[in-house]
């Protein structure tokens, strides 16, 4: 047998597509992952409306419920076709789907998707932003366990469920470690529908709104000044280009430069003088981007090479500490 | 009178949202960016087919022609009700809206989105990957423009719009900047359409595809280890954490540290040891990236105002160099 998986949009039934509606009005008995959802009341009355409501009120975890969900897809799944159906497109921001398709791959079971409009589009046309340009899509929860946020700055960010005033206040701790406390963003409410309410407020204040609910987004325009690794490596690159008449600096000049500026560096510290640390620190990173710009143009090691030898020595080393206090 | 701009969806008519549907079936005329979409011949039939196909026969760029669409739908639009039809979402990858609305409000003329699906749900689906977890949508033409990609390898990365083979091999020559030349990457041709077709290819091998055509997308995986200045910060955010019980450096052993390293790239520099130079920088980054984490935390500076800084002088220096030369 199958299992038919479908998007139904973020709003009302009319942002179905057709072949989901129609999917929908010749199906008997359909499995809803949750009933709240605006387009069911507008659905066709004789479809038996089954949900996955209960479980939510009985697991201890996310993870449980998705997997309690699944489980009992798969074991329907085995013994008849069953149509599942989810909120937005089913593989944004939706766990039990990439659960299910993995597991009925394991068991034989063909899984169709069928595919439905996200929040996404949504958000774009309530912030009148192309996404094409760079657009990040994230999790707010996943987001909000970092303590670095993994974003670029340089590019415009959409944070998906955002679903309370709690959890705005400890996205503003993370996305202040990149952003200016005072960077205008966006909360997107229902966005959409016909109660869709946009708020720009200063990142250090979003978590004061009283709109706040389980269909807020939070739109981070990008900031003005190129604030990320790849902005300044696409700088250096840019005037070391052919196009641009840069003399490269051969090895004696760059280790001039390079002890210069260390010693720079090492005398703003000493002074304590935090400006001419930033400062000198930013010099620093240059010499650094421009070594593996050099290198690469090259064939030899990228920036990316650098980045990830330091941090998988440092994620040992760290490791190895934890493993020897546990022991 | 109005605006209505419509999303097309990205395929079959099956694929458009009821409300595209409703809207399209009661208008007598529809003005279409382009006729070359796989659901007009399902549109019914009374409705007048208006199309800009002719502008792109006689423009000579990109620009001129959203500007003439533009400028047509404008001075339609102040006579009479408009419905324009664009492929996909009308927020995503598509120029003409940005500037259509743009320049709407500017002369009080109303407009109205009618959203659709886009490309980024059906290649999702295609290759089974959940998009919230921090996906990067980028458009290939805009990429290719790049000498360094602004994009962070440790998350998935969509590209639009690999419209033929020459594009392909520039793509490679950008993001090998960043990506291992062998890096497993997956051509996605006609998303969701019946003919769809998902390829996976090492990424320095994608040109030689035989199967690019105008609806082509590009998607990269994440590469296995962190190589993202973000994801050195989280490194060292952690590390640092109250939670890991971690003894920051006092002001002394931060200069001796420092100093340690900086002696020893200068002499991998000299000694032209790529590996030591390659791990050497890494050192210095962390000693960067700490300083900023030590800094930021304590409300000074942070690692992004060290890059905003360096990036803005490099740039105002370079800017310099090109007005002298004009001169």
């Amino acid at each position: 047998m199958a299992i038919t998986i479908i998007g139904l949009g973020p709003g009302s039934a009319s942002l179905l597509t057709r072949e989901a509606w129609d999917i929908l009005s010749s199906s008997q008995k359909v499995y809803f992952r949750t009933l709240e959802h605006p387009c069911i009341p507008d659905l066709p009355e004789h479809i038996e409306r089954m949900s996955f409501d209960y479980i939510y009120n009985r697991a201890e975890s996310f993870e449980q419920v998705f997997s309690d969900i699944v489980n009992e897809l798969l074991s329907l799944g085995e013994n008849e076709d069953v149509v599942y159906a989810v909120p937005g497109h089913p593989f944004i921001a939706e766990s039990s789907v990439t659960l299910l398709v993995k597991e009925a791959e394991k068991k034989n079971i063909p899984v169709r998707i069928v595919a439905g409009l996200s929040y996404v589009e949504l958000c774009l046309t309530a912030v009148q932003v192309d996404g094409i340009e760079g657009l990040q899509l994230f999790d707010a929860i996943e987001l909000e366990q970092q303590y670095y946020p993994s974003v670029n700055p340089d590019f415009p960010l959409l944070i998906g469920q955002v679903h309370c005033n709690l959890l705005a206040g400890e996205l503003i701790t993370v996305l202040t470690r990149v952003y200016p406390e005072n960077h205008l963003v966006y909360l997107i409410h229902s966005a959409g529908n016909t109660d869709q309410v946009v708020e720009s407020v200063l990142l250090d204040e979003i978590d004061l709104s009283k709109q706040i609910n389980h269909l807020t987004t939070l739109y981070l325009p990008p900031i003005t000044e190129v604030s990320s690794l790849a902005g300044l490596a696409e700088t250096v690159a840019v005037i070391c280009s052919p196009e641009a008449d840069f003399v490269l600096p051969d090895e004696q000049k760059l280790v001039t430069d390079f002890s210069t500026i260390s010693n720079k560096t090492i005398s703003a510290i000493e002074q304590k003088d935090d400006d001419e640390i930033c400062h000198n620190l930013g010099e620093l990173l240059h010499q650094i981007v421009l070594h593996a710009e050099i290198s690469s143009s090259d064939g030899g090691f990228k920036l990316s090479n650098v980045i990830a030898h330091i941090n998988s020595k440092l994620e040992s080393i760290h490791n190895q500490i934890g493993a020897d206090k546990n022991n």
